[in-house]
């Protein structure tokens, strides 16, 4: 497999062949010469037993960095299938958040027989991280991290970074505790590399950190990362005791799981913490089921509203002068819903970004307003020779339907962009605003711009 | 300003009242206890005037990170406003990647009067990295990395490192390049401590690496960064010269704004990677017409579909036994769209993270529909009683009400995961799909089977 390309359809069967002549050492050359990302991608693609063969040729540290690029349900299949002392050796080179969320996924009675084989240090650390509230920045850190004593020197840290990084996730911040485990500062090793090898740690290191509570939200957490820029954040109690860090590559996955669920959200599907961190195929058809339906139902109920509409303006409808009036009706309040979505989405991506701010309120309320009534010059102007011209209609009823798309693209970027800011201001989080929501809101508001323009133009006309 | 929080109301005021009182000492050294972003932040939302002045009490290098963090705006107010050779001076010590693509911004006569005051090198480094095309791994790639050559020792390595490193982005990735630039490897700070200090750099280096190409989409680079844990990828010419490199904020970046980008193409906003980048506020009224127009007319094309399956069934909501079946039109053809919405909203999640592939297309379908089944089932006794004891509709047509409200969820939910599944068969991103492209179909389709039902089970049962 050429380096950095994923998947290429050929190197499944060129291994099966390594494998079945027996050229074990090729294959672990081939392995090792390729990123353990790529590896995992390997195993995934081979059969269950092919994939167990292959990673009992890499050698302990490289297995165990694979396993954290395996997915979900084949780590457990595969600690589950090993004996509990290979579980264990396992485990312990395994980084130390990947381990402890595979943990907590497996059955208790394997986790037990796999934790007594470990030292008590190591049971402890993947109970500790495994006890961690789901969602919290205690449940996403780790405690490979390095540390160093305040009073040593910049040699003497740089030495014992040496000695220490086979087993840590980052050697490249190191944090300085005291011997309450107390934050003091942090070092990246670029200041130590710069410092006079004699300085001391505590006249080089950073004392103003960017740190993370244990109970804070992990996104919150992964924005500081973002934010600053880092490679890891460290992770305190209430006493400031370090009790772990988060990395960036966490942080990246955190994020992307998040904008993910927004695209949920977005499309009317019930947002549920628990159930959104598992994959696709990991929801059963019951449990998407029961997301779904909570926000149908509701959206059912609010479309209702479009009922005592059709039913008080049905007159309208009926008068013989215009037989063609209810023709139009569902390419109208289809076009107002489309209109919403597209300022829903823009409104609630500037939000996202944060690019719009409380303040902005009402430049904003504005500017949608203005674009609507743009977009509905323009579809209205449509609209009206569409009618008249195409479906062969009288200019009185096609002037309706032309003002009529004027204003329902007004107000449907009005009600798109002011109801994501409203949600804002109220503390909901706007995400929350979805698309179905807003062409739900549009259409029965959308029927009553409709009907009051075809009674003032056509019905008051006549008379 | 409490470390690790933004935008502190209380901030601004208190460094205002350091600087009134002359305090030029104590602001200095609250500057040097923040993180760049931190202080960036604060330059904002001072006056003009006042953040400048916060500027020039920065050392220069510190200067120039902040500049990084700074608005696109702001940037530019501040690089036009001083004098060009102060200019010359801050862009050489700013980020590569960001100083380029400030110059790129910046009017071409400022740009000419800065760059004739900047070394060779730099103008020419500064010329290059803005010639790249917008979304390529060269246009966001930087040139501050570091460079080794294969014959040195692990000790010399760190030594030079040790010298360059206050001009580099990152040295925990050292680029082994040959005379003519072609990279050979790549060694990170950790091996480099871990191995014997005689060692030759050729043989402690990494051969195999993850590598993007020159013209490769950002989005792509991005991606390989977040799969592969990277801190930075290389760029590479054909030739395999080493050209840059991409860090992995950079990356996430990249990756948050294409996220925030599908849920503009979700909501039914046509993409444009030139616009897309500029934040909102960036946008004129008149290009987010456009932009939106576009999709609106289209969209509006093919509600018109609506138009002749009304017409065609028009005799059926004349027939005077049903006066109440049009009443419930508006809801159900919503009630589709919002079904479509969420099932279109899952399954490009789904394809998003990776979650569902090629293969999988069949399995998607029948769960979707499986899914449309049950909430069809749902709904559609909801709305059947609905229509009987609240709407009190006559036994019939709350039967028609119920039955459309099944066929259309079954229908919506297959088209919702058809539609993106084919997308991406036929290689058109499947974020291009939004929720009003699913609700527009849905709405044509679902009156057809309303009127079906309605004809089935009144009309010819009547006869």
């Amino acid at each position: 497999m050429p380096p950095g390309q994923l998947r290429n359809p050929l190197v499944v069967p060129f291994l099966r062949e390594l494998i079945e002549a027996g050229e074990q050492e090729a294959v672990r050359e081939f392995l090792d010469d390729h990123h353990p990302a790529q590896v995992a991608e390997i195993v995934e693609d081979l059969e269950p037993s092919e994939g167990d063969a292959l990673l009992k040729l890499l050698e302990p540290r490289s297995r165990a960095e694979v396993m954290g690029y395996l997915e979900d349900e084949t780590q457990e299949r595969i600690i589950s299938a090993i004996n509990p002392s290979d579980a264990a050796a396992l485990l312990q080179l395994m980084s130390h958040d990947e381990r402890a969320n595979l943990v907590n996924r497996l059955d208790d009675d394997i986790v037990d027989e796999i934790l007594r084989r470990l030292a008590h240090a190591e049971r402890e650390d993947i109970r500790r991280l495994a006890s961690y509230e789901p969602g919290t920045a205690g449940a996403v850190m780790t405690t490979d991290y390095a540390t160093l004593p305040p009073a040593i020197t910049v040699r003497e840290a740089i030495d014992r970074l040496r000695q220490e990084a086979p087993d840590r996730e980052t050697i490249y911040y190191s944090y300085i505790v005291d011997s309450d485990r107390k934050l003091l500062g942090l070092v990246s090793l670029k200041k130590l590399l710069l410092s006079r090898p004699r300085a001391r740690i505590e006249d080089v290191m950073k004392t103003d950190m960017i740190v993370a509570r244990l109970d804070e939200d992990q996104e919150s957490v992964a924005k500081k990362i973002e934010e600053y820029d880092l490679i890891a954040i460290p992770v305190v109690d209430s006493d400031d005791r370090l009790l772990g860090i988060v990395t960036h590559d966490d942080a990246a996955d955190i994020l992307r799981q998040a904008q993910a669920e927004d695209l949920l959200q977005f499309g009317g599907v019930s947002p549920d913490p628990e159930v959104d961190e598992a994959p696709y195929w990991q929801q059963s058809v019951y449990s998407a089921f029961r997301r779904r339906i909570k926000w149908l139902v509701m959206l059912f109920m609010a479309e209702n509203l479009t009922y005592p509409v059709m039913h008080n303006f049905k007159w309208v409808t009926d008068d013989n002068h215009f037989p063609a009036l209810e023709l139009f009706l569902p390419l109208l309040i289809g076009t107002g819903g489309n209109a919403g979505s597209q300022t829903v989405g823009t409104v609630i991506r500037g939000l996202a970004l944060g690019e719009i701010e409380k303040e902005h309120t009402f430049r904003v309320l504005f500017r949608e307003f203005l674009t609507g009534l743009l977009l509905g010059l323009c579809l209205g102007t449509l609209g009206f020779f569409y009618a008249h011209f195409w479906r062969s209609q009288p200019w009185g009823l096609s002037a309706v339907v032309g003002l009529t798309l004027l204003g329902i693209c007004m107000w449907a970027n009005t009600i798109g962009s002011l109801v994501p800011l409203m949600a804002r201001r109220f503390g909901i989080d706007p995400a929350v605003i979805s698309a179905p929501f807003i062409s739900t809101l549009v259409d029965a508001t959308g029927l009553v711009i409709y009907f009051t323009i075809a009674i003032l133009l056509l019905v008051h006309w006549q008379r």
